[in-house]
């Protein structure tokens, strides 16, 4: 017998004793039952999760996942590929999205290098798995073997393991890569059986024509490779090394006990890929926010989700799940330290 | 002369040279323009209205004012009256949502009791600013007189004064008064000239039966008051003392710089006599969220107010504004703290 791969490990099953208790201090609580709304059954979803009366966001992990990706010599991104480099300099020294908000909520972050095809002007602080300097072109030949894609999900696996030794209380995986909504398109395409008109959006911000020569070369990329509904070989064929990282992130902080947040387009993508491959993560995933990239809603539609967010972002990095943390992090502090009737002597309903 | 009254004083318009130096640096950012949605826009306004290049929301000042309501007399609430004052104690000792609310933001609380039926069963830490142990019946005579009302819109402006001492970035103003749905679904059915059953909900979890009585004790008070559109009038006959102080404080922060970032339903009501009492303080305030309450989309829609959040709340308080205020901190982290393409050596679009 083998030993199992990382992405094979068991996963447990949410406590549900801790859900009920939970479900229970709810009504007991000094406010209309209910009132709360999602922040009440975010408290209990964290509850059960976290197999605890008193549920917790405060440490949280972060990680960006960065890698390039072949089929940028399409011409299918607003910016030129250089930038996944720079932008790991620039996560590194504090200057992105994502750092600032690290910063902002107190959270660790961690910027993970898959390979770009221009090395990053900064190693210090990068945290080094390159696999190969970005992917290979998925409109013409397979993304990355089967040996890096492997590779790939163990990197992840391994910022999941960092965050468990951290006793991370929530895991946030981000991404940069650009060219990525094109392989996360294509990904999504063939493991949802879609056309790429129907999900392929701007990105960073391509104009009409250039959202046209998008679908053409996710078209060109799903006829060569068919719409591949196994995650393994739509991974390997369409996907990229930060996608994969993802993926193999998110099952393992669910092997390890670690509750999700999950980001926008890109991240999503990395979640349903996860999710076909692992069915028992979809319990340990919260939806942070509804990006404004058009193939999102079919997404979280596909992985039944329910975002947390809508507030018209699309920046990627894993930062539309920094903003939505405070949310969880209110909360459990409500769940936590709010008075009950009886603690307050108010009277309860109907007096 | 006479001296004009606190909600007569001159209300400044935002700077429109700092939202313009707002709007050209969230340009110059690390990421593609626009993909920060919301985040943007809310951090350019602030920016406008703080006439400031680095906006604020850390010192947040946030008042709860509670009073009772005669109506109460008819049924139309799932707590007893009794509740108002026990509430008040609850937020001062710190078990109310709206307490851990404020000690999660590290913003300043104050609880403010405009008049109750039971006196609270604690006093100190309150602000007494009592002006009748609760207004009249509405459904069967005026809510208040005119003494009362301008005792009302004083006490908020009063209000508005201590948090510009306190230098505050933000203002939040909540409420606490059994039956005050009841007061507010009418004012804002005499404001919007809309009938009961357009705009009554369940309150705090009245049954179908509860809500259908609820408007036949409005739809009374409407035919006896008329649908008075005069904001003073409207107050003055439908309006509580918390409502009324609401509208004074709102327009108290307006005239002096501060923002305000308006919860749910009933704080929404008070916002739209203020408004139509002052229509230049429509630029002073943010709006946090779409409450359940089912009269308050079409509140907002009156005030062409977009809300941050949708998370299904109706707890009042002033909590659903609480949670959004981490929104308006990342906002203004973001605007403040991200690096410009220059200043971390990041190629820009199409580069």
């Amino acid at each position: 017998m083998s030993t199992p791969l990382p992405w094979q490990q068991p996963i447990t099953a949410p406590s549900d004793s801790h859900r009920q208790a939970a479900l229970h201090r709810q009504t007991q609580l000094t406010k209309p039952a209910g009132s709360l709304g999602r922040l009440e059954s975010l408290a209990v979803q964290l509850a059960g999760l976290q197999a605890t009366d008193q549920p917790q966001a405060e440490q949280v992990s972060m990680a960006v996942f960065a890698a390039d990706h072949g089929v940028c010599e399409e011409g299918v991104s607003a910016f030129p590929q250089v930038v996944t480099g720079q932008m790991i300099a620039n996560f590194v020294t504090g200057g992105a999205a994502i750092s600032v908000m690290a910063e902002q909520l107190n959270a660790d972050l961690e910027v993970i290098n898959l390979g770009t095809v221009a090395p990053p002007p900064i190693s210090d602080g990068v945290i080094d798995e390159q696999i190969a300097p970005g992917t290979r072109n998925l409109a013409r030949q397979a993304a990355m073997s089967d040996t890096q894609l492997q590779a790939a999900l163990a990197a992840g696996d391994r910022a999941a393991q960092r965050a468990a030794e951290r006793n991370a209380h929530l895991f946030i995986g981000g991404e940069m890569g650009i060219g990525n909504t094109t392989s996360a398109t294509a990904l999504t395409c063939a493991l949802l059986d879609e056309d790429a008109a129907v999900l392929a959006g701007p990105g960073t911000g391509l104009t009409p024509e250039g959202v046209s020569h998008k679908i053409d070369v996710i078209t060109q990329a799903l006829v060569r490779h068919g719409k591949q509904s196994d995650p393994l070989a739509a991974l390997a064929s369409l996907g990229g090394f930060e996608i994969a990282a993802l993926a193999g992130a998110f099952i393992g902080c669910a092997v390890r006990g670690i509750p999700v947040l999950v980001d926008g387009f890109i991240v999503s993508t990395a979640a349903l890929a996860a999710c076909r491959l692992r069915p028992e993560l979809r319990d340990w995933l919260l939806f942070a926010h509804q990006s404004q990239e058009p193939g999102h809603q079919r997404l979280l539609q596909a992985l039944d989700a329910n975002p947390l967010l809508d507030l018209s972002l699309r920046l990627g990095e894993g930062s539309g799940a920094a903003v939505a943390v405070p949310l969880l992090r209110s909360a459990c502090a409500l769940h936590n330290r709010m008075a009950t009737f009886a603690d307050a002597s108010v009277s309860n309903q109907n007096g």
